[in-house]
């Protein structure tokens, strides 16, 4: 019967964190942690991708991961779907959501998966297509959204263009990517104000990466401008303080902490939260960079 | 002729940063470091503290530090200093500020400085009213405000009190610590909240350590209520990422990064600031854990 602001945490540690994480972590770990974020009362969990195993090895075992998971009521599980090939390998493991990826920029999604927009946008349409048939959410993410790491600072018109045509294809949800942390609090109010005319922000999930420091004061602000959705990682997985400058998204923890001091209901237990973490944590080569979940090792709980 | 808000930022590097280091920074190079932050814009900078030598090793040099550093016009420098003793030390210094440090618990001033806040309070009488008859500005620090590491939540008051004794005693800024970093946007919007009946938000700085992550978004949220003065320090220098929960001061660059990109103006060049850290931090048995500065190594800048 709380009085606070629902708030929806969409965890991309498994995928969007895992993937950048040089030592191979076990199916059996995964599955572990996996059930463990669940349990902490992560309502959406992005478990993994069905993309080229060349492309992203740590991600190779995404069928058996999504085979031996529990499936705890009202816990939707998602995983990136790039193409119809990957389509064919998802749809026995019994997902709630799939998502596409694209980008705001040619320069960026040329790079990442080597094709333009409109290609992406065209390639992703059966896949689109085959999920919606299969009664099941579509996510789309638009990468690059504040910032292109080739072409600099993107114009907001760019990256509403194609949320605008990704929401035409039939996704019931897009994300907003700043990919590469260059947001800050004014330029996401900026962003939201132009967005809104265009877009249904009750539709968006925002994804900050942290990599300027700036990524929780920019939930803060979307949150107070009426965005309800955030894609964040546990403890800050994917981001590296022993690879300068990789930094992962907005760490679940210190995003949790901070909504639930400033009057917002997430449904996350902490504690449950950085237990979770702390079972992929010991098979890493670094420390997870989450502040909350570094300062839980050393302090007493503040929650 | 910009329409922006001006924020100050009174680098806190040199003395709350530097304090926790473990490697000895020469005098040299403390002294590079000064002159070079003071190049980057910044107009208020901390240098050292006065306090016993035993307590501070790292802090020793302070008579040499600041007899050496150049003093351009428009920059103010000041240093803590805890008693008489001190004060005597500082005196022959030039210094154009000085500073008191006292908390909102008894436990931890008490494990801080072994004085209750009572008996601070009447020991720092006879520096502030030495400061002032050397026309010299004096600031207060009231550390443990939103929480404490041995009572928990503190509750608005105590801090309020004990900031009211310190402009009672003549301080004409009083700096609003939250030194194990528990505050959130929330928080603090509270705190402002009561505190802005009772003192002159218009003298009061805030100060936020990083230990959640949640000191950007804080010093964002204060901002918007107008606060104009937040303590930060260069690349985050004082927390480590080797010495978890050790968390440091909101790191200058991330700070700056966000507030010119929210319409407030510091006057700040940020390629000079990260110039200024990197003079340090190649002495350091650690990296800097500033996300801006880690960034600026790997990635075109963003300004």
């Amino acid at each position: 019967m709380s009085s606070n602001k629902p708030v929806q945490i969409v965890e991309v540690g498994p995928r969007d964190g895992l993937q950048h994480e040089r030592v191979w972590v076990s199916t059996e770990t995964k599955v572990a942690y996996v059930n463990a974020l669940a349990r902490s009362g992560l309502r959406r969990i992005e478990v993994t991708s069905f993309v080229h195993p060349g492309a992203v090895p740590q991600l190779v075992d995404a069928e058996k991961v999504l085979a031996r998971i529990d499936r705890p009521e009202g816990v939707r599980f998602s995983a990136l779907v790039p193409n119809m090939h990957g389509f064919e390998r998802a749809q026995s493991c019994n997902l709630d959501e799939i998502a596409v990826f694209t980008g705001a920029t040619d320069s960026f999604v040329r790079r990442n998966i080597n094709m333009s927009i409109d290609e992406s946008i065209a390639a992703f349409k059966p896949v689109v297509d085959a999920g919606l048939a299969a009664g099941i959410g579509v996510r789309g993410y638009v990468s690059t959204v504040f910032g292109c790491p080739y072409d600099g600072v993107v114009k907001p018109q760019a990256g509403i263009d194609v949320a605008l045509r990704l929401f035409d294809l039939g996704c019931s949800e897009v994300s907003i990517g700043d990919t590469i942390g260059v947001a800050t609090p004014g330029s996401v109010r900026t962003w939201l104000e132009v967005a809104g005319k265009q877009l249904p922000l009750e539709h968006l999930a925002l994804h900050f990466h942290d990599t300027r420091g700036t990524a929780l004061a920019n939930v803060m602000a979307a949150a107070e401008v009426g965005i309800t959705v955030f894609d964040a990682s546990a403890g800050g997985l994917g981001g590296c303080p022993f690879a300068p400058g990789a930094s992962g998204n907005v760490a679940t923890d210190d995003l949790v902490y901070s909504l639930h001091g400033t009057g917002y209901e997430t449904g996350i237990h902490l504690g449950k939260l950085v237990a979770a973490s702390r079972i992929i944590a010991s098979e890493l080569d670094h420390l997870l960079p989450g502040r909350y979940f570094q300062a839980e090792r050393v302090n007493a709980p503040f929650e």
